[in-house]
């Protein structure tokens, strides 16, 4: 057995069974452990964005880490965008990179770069081995920072030569994790006492608030006290649907989001940030919450949000589940599509137990708001801002739940900065259909010139907004990756394509052209 | 005038003419700005690592930085790989990032990371606009400082505020770059001493001294001496061909690179770092140079070479140029293509004054044994083996020089990397033309698996390195993105779909099977 070996094995034991990787010379030693270790199952990705991207959403659902194996410093700074996300999203990723031999890294040869600055932008814990028989010990530690707490990503760096090195059979450790901080009494019980109140308030919910027992729990607050439950707009994971209780996303612009924060008496937090501004515009709100009464942090994203729900449910004597809504999809839509008619004909389509990633820039804001109308199903959105995540995240949906339909919801925008996934959805056969939103622009910064009164701008505006010419031929690009597909217009051609595309297994395409 | 224009008016003051973008909210000021500054072309990328790589083949060509134009930290962080390797290049980039306004960054918004972390693993200078009247001053500097010495990348954040904040009509600064450090005397008098002598000695050449005057001077240094010239295995330019000085690319793997070092009695360096392993293998060599006699380095990657190749030159009495070989290229090939056909066709069909870009990490090698033997042209290598910058670096060799034909010669595994470059060298109508060597693998890790007798591996090392199933349609890929493509799979198609991809203008894509 070698470091490599047991970084694997330790790894394993923890619960780890897939593997990211990208890997290069440096990273053969661990390549060829994973030859040897068919409990961690390796997934290549065509650049690192894709790899990263597919732990989060991986972790996302299935609640514990994944591998992500990255050449260097390079391979590293390809991932960093979506590790970015990762870290935003709080989801447990334990990132390995390779790196050159102990010996070599002074001759400064050309991959070399500082591996730990880039990585300290994202890792919550970071850790080089230096001597092959702390590998054990180092991926027990990487894997438990990764889960403890809400979760975050741990980067361990591992020289090509120590990887090799023989160690000897001391048994596999597992460290457990640390578990997220407890609540503050304090602002338990100023929350309870606000939310007894009369007037109408909110939940304004994150991370484990939002999907499984604590959704549950959060629906008995707000049916024992009349609550509306509000959302992150850049939630991790929400489940949403038929039958369960519904969660209102906070807007995306400044003025709609602190209209409806302002539109309740009080706002109580539990597992989710105060809401701040996705930019600062001149003029309006950074931090939507400031300055105002009525506002109670029950539980910070870091801390235990489901203890929070199980204190606060209790104190209000809130028992009975909201039962939700039936399944009331909006009506079929026809004609030519726009992002009102996709998202209708997505929302009656939709299967039970679904996994949609809505990253579409623009054109996702329809389907959040009716997507409670659909059957139940769970959505990850794009916590980060860093734009081309979600082909990679359904990748990584898909390999956690087999079985669930997973539907991303992308943009010709941000959908070309992850070409390379289709390839990944290909290559394992996932069961993911895309639907890109065509509309050959980047929207959302036409909708940010029409706001400031500058739209449509000059040539130089219009070269760098419109994504034509050339028009993105998408089914080309996806068949010449794997990936079958069909261009639509209409409605009535959405919804006929989409509900082929769900039933048949594998990887979809659908270029619906707005 | 607000501070976005005084940013780009004392850009264009300095000389810049092109802007590499994937612009968003923050950036939207400096957008509107070059609406107001036809001076400078605004050229789009769709994801920032075509936007980095464009920018480092540009002033490989041009001699002179252009912009970036990057979205927060993860802009930067998606185009960093390829900003490493235009840091190896000593490429000058001049990296405008914007970020949230200044009232707003405290408040941690999604997008927000650590800039600075992330641009210092890549920049000789950096700096973070904090008074507008300052944005002429610091993007002066930050010009002068990507030009000065033998270049490198000046990084200046821009928060979205400040960029629209009104400036005074103060004049444009330019600041004049400072020249590269004067190499040192006795270094030279040594150099010119060891080339003096009997013994076969080598040139060991780097940035300036591969094309151009330094490279006349070389080559009459060692007509004059009876040296060698040997370059960089990733060199950043150089000349090549018919009638000019033959240069001998060092080799990748150790063994080799070693060997053909050591068959020289002195090996003098000018304007090359000294040679180091591309990786640090098991019982190779780390620094090929070390603990030998008989070498000299006349004038480091940082100093300046032309000074140094001149006073050798004059030190020598080498006043005759070296005429170079006639055009003869390799017999033309026929049947199946392997990489060596591939190379003879492509040395046959070059036109004179052609940029190639051989990016193909395995099958670039063939072509570089006998690019000398094909009429003149240029060449752009990977400096700092971050893979994927081919089509890339093509599209900015294409704008830096009209009228040149590039020919990118692109491995699948890297290529894959860039898919989106295609869609803007359709856009910009570039004239490239990308043979992609289609071997279905990263190659180069089947090598190394070789080399260390661990071939074939087992199903994790297939998984990890084989890159089918499924196998990519380039030409599928490249139409869907707006290029048109050929594939061949025998030595007579690609000689006869290269002369026609050569004649007609805009970029189209080969798929060579191999």
């Amino acid at each position: 057995m070698n470091a490599a070996d047991l970084v694997l094995r330790t790894a394993a034991a923890a619960g780890v069974e897939l593997c990211f990787a990208n890997p290069g010379t440096t990273e053969m030693p661990l390549v060829l452990a994973l030859d040897r270790l068919p409990a961690i199952r390796p997934v290549l990705g065509l650049h690192e964005t894709i790899c990263t991207g597919a732990a989060d959403g991986y972790a996302r659902i299935a609640g514990r880490p994944a591998l992500v194996l990255l050449h260097l410093g390079p391979g590293l700074a390809n991932g960093l965008a979506n590790l970015h996300n990762a870290r935003r999203a709080r989801t447990p990723v334990l990132v390995l990179v390779g790196d050159h031999a102990t010996w070599h890294l002074d001759a400064d040869a050309p991959l070399t770069m500082d591996i730990r600055a880039a990585a300290g932008t994202v890792s919550r814990w970071y850790a080089r081995l230096v001597r092959a028989e702390e590998a054990g010990r180092l991926t027990a530690e990487a894997v438990a920072a990764a889960r403890s707490g809400t979760g975050g990503i741990a980067t361990l760096v591992l020289p090509h030569d120590l990887q090799m090195e023989p160690v000897g059979d001391a048994p596999i450790r597992v460290r457990e994790p640390e578990p997220p901080a407890a609540p503050d009494p304090g602002a338990l019980a100023a929350a309870a006492e606000l939310l007894r109140g009369a007037a109408p308030g909110a939940l304004f919910l994150g991370g484990a608030a939002l999907h499984g027992l604590g959704l549950r729990l959060a629906g008995r607050i707000a049916r024992a006290c009349g609550a509306t439950l509000l959302c992150e707009t850049g939630f991790a994971r929400l489940e949403t649907g038929a039958g369960l209780p519904a969660v209102r996303r906070l807007p995306y612009f400044p003025e709609q989001a602190q209209a409806l924060l302002d539109g309740f008496a009080h706002v109580v937090g539990i597992g989710a940030r105060r809401p701040v501004s996705f930019f600062g515009w001149p003029g309006k709100p950074s931090r939507y919450l400031e300055g105002r009464a009525g506002v109670v942090w029950a539980a910070g994203p870091d801390e235990n949000a489901l203890a929070a729900l199980e204190t606060l449910a209790a104190e209000l004597g809130a028992g009975e589940d909201d039962p939700g809504a039936p399944f009331d999809p909006p009506e079929a839509a026809t004609g030519r599509l726009d992002g009102a008619k996709l998202a209708a004909v997505l929302a009656r389509s939709l299967p039970e137990g679904a996994i949609v990633v809505p990253t579409a820039v623009t054109n996702a804001y329809p389907f959040s708001a009716v997507a409670h109308r659909a059957r139940p199903h769970t959505q990850l959105a794009l916590t980060g801002g860093a734009i081309g995540e979600g082909p990679a995240l359904a990748i990584g949906a898909a390999l956690a739940a087999p079985g669930r339909k997973v539907v991303n919801l992308e943009a010709d925008g941000s959908g070309a900065y992850a070409l390379q996934a289709f390839w990944t959805q290909a290559r394992e056969g996932l069961d993911i259909v895309t639907i890109v939103c065509a509309n050959r622009a980047y929207r959302i910064l036409g909708l940010e010139l029409e706001r400031t009164g500058e739209a449509p701008g000059g040539p130089a505006t219009r070269a760098l907004t419109a994504l034509e010419p050339p028009a993105i031929d998408w089914v080309d690009v996806a068949r010449g990756l794997g990936v079958p597909g069909a261009r639509v217009e209409t409605a009535e051609d959405l919804a006929r394509i989409l509900e082929v595309a769900l039933r048949e297994p594998g990887p979809f395409l659908i270029e619906a052209v707005l």
